[in-house]
Order: C-alpha cells, then structure tokens, then sequence
C-alpha cells in the first residue's frame, strides 16, 4: 500500500458544551496543523498515489473555509462541538467530497481510504480516515 | 475510524543482558517521549473519542510509576529487558488496566485499539498496540 | 553563557484591527506552542541555570493566565493587537515579575536574559528577548 | 502488533517527466528523511523486534546505494518517474532482499511488514508497506 | 529584542568542487526547509515586526528563483560552491535586496537584522546572519 | 555571521544530589539529542564554515565517551551534578578540545563560537556556548 501525505494549517475560535472541557467551555481557539494522507494500492502511470500540487490546493481550500473564522458562529456546526476529532471528519469529508467533485482528477476514483490529523499542539492530535 | 493521542515522556535508567546489544549491555539510561493513542469507530455524545484530560492523566500516572527509576532494580522487570518495544506493551498493558478499571469512563469501554509509541531518539522509536 | 529551556503552550482566541492582517481581522483563534529561556553566565552551586521545576511552574501559570480565553475581552489587553510577537512580550514581561518576586529562587536574580518564543504554526513563530 | 522505526537520509538530484509535475520537470534534488519500520506479532527472546543496530545498517546501506547521485543517470530507474512513493518501494524492496539474505538475522523472516516513509519537506512525505 | 520567522523551502540539484566534498562531489540534490528570521527593536504602530504575509512573500519568491534547478548550471553561481552556509548567504542577501527595494513595507528599514537558516537534513543545518 | 550544526545523540544513567531536583536524585537516565554548532565570521575557500565530516565525526566521538555509561560512576565527574546544562558545557569544551587538537582542520582555529545544546525531553533542552 501506498500514501502520500501533505500538511497545511488552520487558526480558528471556537468553544465546547459539555462539563468534560473544563476552561475549554470558554471562547478559545486554536492552530491545527493538518496532515492529509491518500493511500492507494499501486501507483498511476506518472508514478504517483495522486497530484501532490491538486491534493494539496484541495487541503488549503477545504481549510480556507474554515480558517480565521468562529466556529461558534458558523451555520454547519450548529450544536456540534467542534473538537479536534470532530474537526479532522469534516476535513476528511470534504476532501473527498472534491475528490467525488473531480478536483483530484479520474485517478483519485481509485483511492484506498483518506486519512486527517489535526495537530492542536505539541502534546496532543487527533485523526479520522474513511474511504472516499 | 477516530483516533486522540497525547505525548509525555518518562527518563529512566537500565541495562540489557545479551550480545546484541553491545555497549547497551552496560547501564545507561533514556528519555521515552511517550505517544499514547486511542482508537474509536464513532465519537460519544459530547464529539469525543475519549476525555483527553483524563487520558493525559493516566499516561502521566502510569509513566510516574517508571520515570526516575532504574528499572534493573524493579522487580516487575525481572529477568526482562526492558527494551523500547517492551516497554511500549507495559505502558499500553498498564493503560488498559486502567482502561478497565473505568479511569478514562464509561465509553472507553468501546476503544478498538490502544497504540503506544516509545522515541527513544530522533533517530529510533518503537510501538505496541492492542485491543483494550 | 549558559541557557535553559522549557516548553509550554495556551490555545486563545482573538482577532486584530489593521488592513495588513486581512481575513486575520476576524475573530480566529491560535496554540501557541511556548518555548522560555532562561540565560546565566555561570552556573550555580546545584549546578543549573534555574530550578527547571520552579522555571515551568511559573511559565505555566503565566500562561495560564491567558489560555482559554478570547482576549479581544481581556481588559488589559484593550487597544492593543495582541500578535505573536506582542503576547511573546507579555509571557517575557510577566515570567521577569516573578522573577523579581523570587517565584524561581533566589538565584534567579543574576539571569542576564529571558527569551520567549511563540510558535504559531509550523511555518511562523516569534521571539521577544529581555533582561529579567 | 510491535513495531521498530530507524530514520536516516538521502541526498539525490532527479528529474520527472510528465506535465503532472510542472517545474518539477527540470533536474533538480531532495533530501530524502527515511524511516524504516519492522512489524512483528511478538518480540524475539531478546525483547526485541529485530536488532536496531543491523536494522540501521541496512538501511544506511540501502540508501548509500542512492545518495550522493542523479537518479537520472541510473540505469535501474531507466523510464521510471523517481517519484517520493516509488522510491519508499524501492527503499522497502531492498530492505526486504536484505532480510531474505538474512542481513538482519534469522528472525526477521518473521516480520508481519516493512513500511518506508520518505519525508520531502516539512510539508509532504510519502509511505510504502509491504510484506517481507 | 523582537524577531518574528517564516518557514518555506527549495528542492536544487548540484555538486561541489574539493576533496573535503568527498561523494557530494558527484550530482545530488537537496530539499532545504528555509527559515528567515527578521529582527527589530520595537513593533511598529500594528503590533508586529513586519507584515508576516509580506515577508513570507518574498522569502516564497526568493527561494522561488532557485527551487527546481540543478544551480550547477545557473550563472549566478559560476565558480562557487551552492554549500548549504553560502545558499544561506544568497538568500539572506537577496532578501536585503527586496527590504530595500520596499517590498516589505517602509517600516522594514528598521530592522536590525536578517537571518536565514538552511536545513539540509534532520542532522544538519547551516544559518547566515546580517544587517539588512 | 556564519554558523553549521551537526546533530548526534547519547543514552546515559545518572543521578542528582540536592533537594532541587526531586525524584531525580534517584538513579534514572536521559537520551541527549545534541546539537553542536560551529560558528565563524566568513567561509573559507571552499565554501564552508566546518567540515561537516568532520565536525560530525567529533561530535560522534566526544558522545561516544559519555555515551551508554553511568555517569555516576565516571571519575571526571566526581561530585559534580551532571546537569543538561553542565553536560553541554562539557561536549562544548571536549570538542573546544579537539579543534585546537586540529581534528576539525586549520582553518578551525578562525572558529568564533562553540555552542552545545542537549535536548532531554520534547519540552526541555539547555545550551552552552563559548569561544573555542
């Protein structure tokens, strides 16, 4: 199996619900630095999983929609809590809604699964990898 | 599949019995930057695979019981080496003691896999992973 | 000279006032991941720069102080843009108060700098050096 | 599942052919970071998963075979893009002649896989697993 | 002392000239992750040190002329060796040239210094210091 | 201003003697990843600061007399608390040792600064640096 893997990154604000999060309740915010992974059982005749300069404009567009804004304030994750693995499925569902869309070209069809890690700091990350 | 990781470390002291490990047969010692990550299918109710301030604590209690010691004189450690990948399974054995003793809650009863990964280095690391 | 270093980090929200910082203007949030540095000519009887308990203790609490918040709502932080480079100056400035209160020992007094540096991401970081 | 990563480098110059790789077309170069991991369901009467010091050394000879070179001009890539994931097979399959050899000792005929990562930057990397 | 840094990198091919070289005399590349550190005494009426999407900028074009090339054929570089400290040079210098030429903003011209860091590898890296 | 770093390691037991340090007055251990960095005014002739060859080579040399050792029980530091700090200063001065020794060439001789930085953990590292 292969997998090619990029990183881009993230600053939003946001705040959680629920007794768990301690402060975290408070309207905070974080950096995500975020790995995307494709995996895909051989490579194509370029010798490639997928387009490294495609998948990475698809991370850094599906993160523009994210970035420098409130989650708290953003209709699609009403009554969501926005955490770190919440956050890594959204990622990864939108990356692969664009590789349904064509963004990635009629090779990414054949992808294995797609794997996101938000990195929220030094000493804690979080991921999600479903297939396509 | 979700998973969470949080890191620590641990700086112990100890020796191996063996010729293949070379000038590691005398005493000498390590700092383990410990990674601990746990794997679900689906997040519970508050978005969560598990609370990560209890899972930080329990890796930092269970690293407690290591860290500043000289493990040739533990007897836990017995006519063991305590080589990077073994110490790996007892940190991830001694989290899922803790696991089952409902330390991380409830819902961490649902935990597909438990994975532990020892740096030694920045040039070597060594992992275990498990069922809880 | 000698130095000592340790690492930290607070997750916070904010947003600036100023066309340079374009979609930044919004409310967003950041980790930043903090490194402190401790430098001495000479190292003590102990043989340390400073009590590394003591020199994370007060790094932690310092930040602390600022984690988990949105300081667009911080009274002390009223018109003022708290960037990187800025809020680098404030964790310096405010780890030297405790230094002056003897909260790192009294040896802590001969330090002849104090360096803070923000990682904000993994492509950009900022760094404010003082004298204590 | 256990699991022993040992990281090394490479230095190569290379070019691709193929539209898909835009400037990338012209001659240019990479370092190459390369970790190398070996799975095994159980660690060896040692407590270990294969000896690092051997692992290390095959890997540092696998990749002397390759650096310091312009892959252009060997004639085991003739018509092959040396692309980051065709190079982690071409790491990962010499490693493993290396194994059936017996260069890391009679045990690693047991190993479950070998994985090779090679990173390209800061910001992409690439993996290939496979069976021994 | 305030600085701020940006991450970027370069993928170049080249060879050197001398014995000290030893197989680095032969065609090879590198991937150097560069990091540019400007350096000021005060932030300016924003709060910064000088606009980081500015900065990032011109370090993305500096390195731009140099990345995807073998830089034994450019003729800026005719008799010299590309070594990683003397690259450092050329981008810190060529970043000079664009402070100068306004293209970080008026307030550029107060900045102490540049530094550019140059990563070769995980195990190597080389840094040139200036005035601007 | 020039500089090169070369990057290496060493694994080693020892224990602290004063109230400061805690539960590491016991026997424990740390792994050092060192940095050693090398810098001068202007390059020489062939373009270098240092022979990274050699520079590493020393590097290697001087932690393989420290390394896998109890350092509780090496003569040369009798009574002395083998601190980060105090170690960095002594990789510093073993190396300052072997320049004037002419390991790392004539031209080291022009060296203007050592400095020696010992990481013991992903949160804390101390530095030494002086003249050769």
């Amino acid at each position: 199996m292969f997998s090619v893997t990029v990183r881009d990154h993230m600053m939003i604000a946001h705040s959680f619900r629920g007794e768990v999060f301690g402060p975290a309740q408070r309207l905070h915010g974080a950096t995500y630095v975020v790995d995307a992974t494709f995996r895909r059982r051989a490579l194509d005749s370029d010798g490639i999983v997928v387009d490294i300069g495609r998948a990475a404009e698809a991370l850094r567009e599906v993160l523009g929609e994210l970035s420098y804004r409130n989650l708290d304030d953003e209709p699609s994750f009403s009554g969501v809590n926005t955490t770190t693995e919440a956050l890594a499925q959204v990622v990864a569902d939108r990356l692969a809604d664009r590789i349904h869309a064509g963004d990635l070209g009629a090779d990414a069809a054949d992808l294995e699964t797609i794997a996101v890690t938000l990195h929220e700091s030094h000493i804690a990350w979080a991921s999600y990898e479903r297939s396509p």
